[in-house]
């Protein structure tokens, strides 16, 4: 570990180590914002150059979760960092974790991207994928702006949206599995959408955990596993 | 927060919330550890009110989480923990949260069974959801006395084992895939077997992101994101 700052503590370089990580978070959070544009892009147009690039792009992600987790431990291990900058590095570590499980999702999408241009197109499925990805792709979006702006209002929405894809992705498998009863020929490449569909769907969870740290973050309060009406109320309510 | 113990500083108070924080996550261990294995049960007995009983269980092991990670920022805010104590308090963090998923993941296998009670037994894939469903129940066990036993040897076992699950689980996908196609009749409780497949597959990934956190824990290693080889590699090096 490098050494040369201990002994030398100061608020300048503290802050200079804190806007790191946050910085860090952020380029890993455009990161996988564009892994996930990257994946749909690939599963709607059957391009698989896109897709093996959504693939390769997770070795960076998953560096920078090493690097910013690494960067917190410092921190904690040698600032002992207090009230606002202690929850900061807690939601980071938290979140960090999340972000690189929606790489992760991603990557399966693009997978199935790489299937459907072998296998040939899914008679079925591809307005619900367009649909509900662009639905997690801007609450994913909306989770990192939220994060970066200690906006906890606009993650209370995120986790309210989730609830929304949700059903989506419910209806969706629903008649998506009526259609492979009808065409039992299709069953392999429509597996494929349905594939992605919960990779999505995932992503949504994940965006929405984003949005539950930032809530922690900005108001100390840990609205995990509680209904939106809930979180709301704690939201408003003083802090 | 409560401030009795402020300014009274005292190591065997240190001592006891650390190991208030150690005896609540292996409590929360055994939880989801009793979860996954009454979901298989559930499951390959079609047995409702079990997989009702695991379902329920999920509020206890979202009020476990919830409480360690409370008990994780209050000792990172008043004692400061450093060298490995704070490794505990990291790995804890990362740790409460793939136990957590793991529940998540058993109630998912409890409402396929309940479906599968409904709808009648799925013709195919019972053989497959015993044996991948005790092979990740036997993951999770070793992950959590890893855990317990700072036993980073045991953990790079964990690691090992989940690259054979994955190649279970694809096996058992390719083999189901190919019947729903020769009996589409069956699809849809085909695939209340495969999403139960696919929620035990994802209990493995949990398991082995436990065994990552005790090698952190033991040898000060990150080893997430590498092959088992280099794993074994870096616990066997000098730390």
């Amino acid at each position: 570990m490098d050494r040369t700052h201990f002994g030398q503590h100061s608020s300048s370089q503290f802050n200079e180590e804190m806007e790191s990580i946050r910085s860090h978070l952020m380029e890993m959070g455009g990161l996988v914002e564009k892994q996930v544009i990257d994946a749909l892009q690939a599963l709607l147009h059957a391009d698989s150059e896109l897709a093996e690039k959504v693939i390769t792009t997770e070795d960076r992600v998953d560096d920078l979760e090493k690097l910013i987790d690494s960067e917190c431990a410092r921190v904690l291990a040698l600032r002992q960092p207090a009230a606002s900058d202690l929850r900061m590095i807690i939601a980071v570590s938290k979140t960090v974790s999340d972000i690189e499980r929606i790489g992760d999702e991603s990557a399966k999408v693009a997978r199935m991207a790489i299937q459907l241009a072998e296998e040939g197109e899914s008679p079925r499925g591809y307005v619900e994928v367009r649909h509900i990805g662009n639905h997690v792709r801007t609450m994913l979006r909306d989770a990192l702006d939220a994060f970066a702006r200690f906006d906890a209002d606009r993650a209370v929405q995120v986790a309210a949206e989730d609830n929304e894809v949700d059903l989506e992705y419910r209806s969706a498998m629903r008649s998506l599995v009526t259609f492979m009863m009808e065409d039992p020929r299709s069953i392999s490449r429509v597996l494929n959408i349905i594939w992605s569909l919960r990779a999505l769907e995932r992503i949504g969870d994940h965006a929405r955990n984003i949005a539950e740290q930032v809530i922690y973050l900005v108001k100390g309060k840990d609205v995990r596993h509680i209904s939106v009406d809930e979180m709301e109320k704690q939201v408003r309510g003083k802090s």
